[in-house]
């Protein structure tokens, strides 16, 4: 079902700046048992992406009160897509004062891909655009990993890894990797390009409170590829560890339970 | 006035995947006395930037028609923009297979801002990534283009120049820029980000066809400012000299003529 601005409804004006420019943020949320869980580490992000577009956020009780009323009318959801865009504009790129933004909400079933077993992964050869005003925010510029997602249609492969123009390993396609070396949680900087996810953070912030060691750097494709064990983190499907890469095959490791329950113990 | 796959309806989808991921392209088309100058060039852009992006474009003849019956409609119009979208999606960046595309078709009257005199333009501080995968397409990812649009709000500004984060000069927000600089016509190129205008390649070939110096190379900011005169061109506006760039002016150049009799007559 689709709701905007708080009213059921599937349709959105053609006037919309999230059409034309793609100038808005989203959010893929997971929903279990009608909740949302990480709502708070959800509605700081989608925050924190407005502000950096100097997109104005509604309230998170207005959104979380939206939110409660599209689940209530779709109890069987399994996943919640928040859309927040500038609101209707003017031709022209010059963001219009006082206009308000528009909030849709879909929700919906379906599982993720990344749930697969086994779960195979590849390289792309597309490579990330080095952008530092647009990187880690999860924005509706989407062509990158839509191009991305294009160079395979073998549904057994169920997520892509992407390089930077720099050649520096950034994630998959609508998951962050990480990657687990040398005693070491590695997590691929973001600062340049792909989106910094919020289950990526809530593994990243609990296996340092845990006393693992962890590091978020530059990371080369041959690290990825000596790897003891990788792992591809989104909202939907969780921490995962990847199977077969390309050539290359892991057997289940460890850091997988320890890394879930990171990602699960976060406060 | 609106028109969507050839019915007057002011609204889409919430679904469409030019919302969700910006996945489509546009152009933006000047109707005089009811018909579209260049029409030839804009259809061939458009089918160019969907294929480059294996969006399947409408046939010229489904597209004419549907833009005549749009402008009949509304005979005041003095511009009219046309987007084609993927179509609908389901969650998910993998393009669907066989969905058909989405024309939307928008009329409406209002000037161009580069038809201002004096022309004042600035530099812009953003700086556009480089993406040889997107470079030239006027795609629906702008957000590059929203920021920096919105580092300046005096109205009395038309347009703001960019450079990559290469520093090379790339053009204007909404316009490709032209300088002539020691008796030749020079173009930034566009390979690794920028659109590749209609307008443009028209004034280009016409200079190339009336024996001037045609150059089209990367482009450093101390050139932009040394140049003996600078053009701002696109769709709407035809080719217009710069007045002011910060603090440098020029006066007006007998090359601005010769460029704007190169734009209506190249076949």
């Amino acid at each position: 079902m689709i709701w905007i601005d708080g009213q059921p409804e599937a349709r959105l004006p053609a006037t919309d700046r999230g059409l034309a420019y793609g100038d808005g943020v989203f959010r893929t949320l997971r929903v279990a048992a009608g909740e949302i869980p990480w709502w708070q580490d959800h509605y700081a992000k989608l925050h924190d992406d407005a502000a950096r577009l100097a997109l104005s956020c509604p309230t998170e009780e207005v959104l979380r009160r939206q939110l409660e009323a599209a689940l209530a009318a779709d109890p069987g959801a399994s996943h919640a897509k928040l859309i927040l865009t500038r609101g209707d504009g003017a031709r022209g790129y010059a963001p219009p004062q006082g206009s308000p933004p528009r909030l849709i909400i879909m929700t919906g079933t379906g599982e993720s891909p990344l749930l697969a077993k086994p779960l195979i992964a590849r390289w792309c050869d597309l490579r990330l655009a080095i952008q530092p005003r647009l990187a880690g925010i999860k924005h509706l510029n989407r062509l990158e990993n839509v191009l991305a997602r294009a160079e395979w249609s073998d549904d057994a492969i169920a997520e892509g890894l992407l390089m930077d123009t720099g050649d520096r390993v950034i994630g998959g396609t609508m998951s962050n990797l990480l990657l687990w070396r040398r005693g070491e949680l590695l997590a691929p900087d973001v600062s340049g390009a792909g989106v910094a996810g919020v289950a990526c953070a809530r593994v990243l912030h609990g296996a340092a409170r845990a006393g693992l060691r962890v590091g978020v750097r530059a990371v080369a494709a041959a690290e990825v590829m000596d790897a003891e064990a990788l792992f591809l983190c989104n909202s939907l499907a969780g921490v995962r560890q990847i199977d077969h890469l390309d050539e290359r095959s892991w057997s289940p490791h460890e850091m997988g339970a320890a890394l879930l329950g990171c990602l699960h113990e976060s406060p």
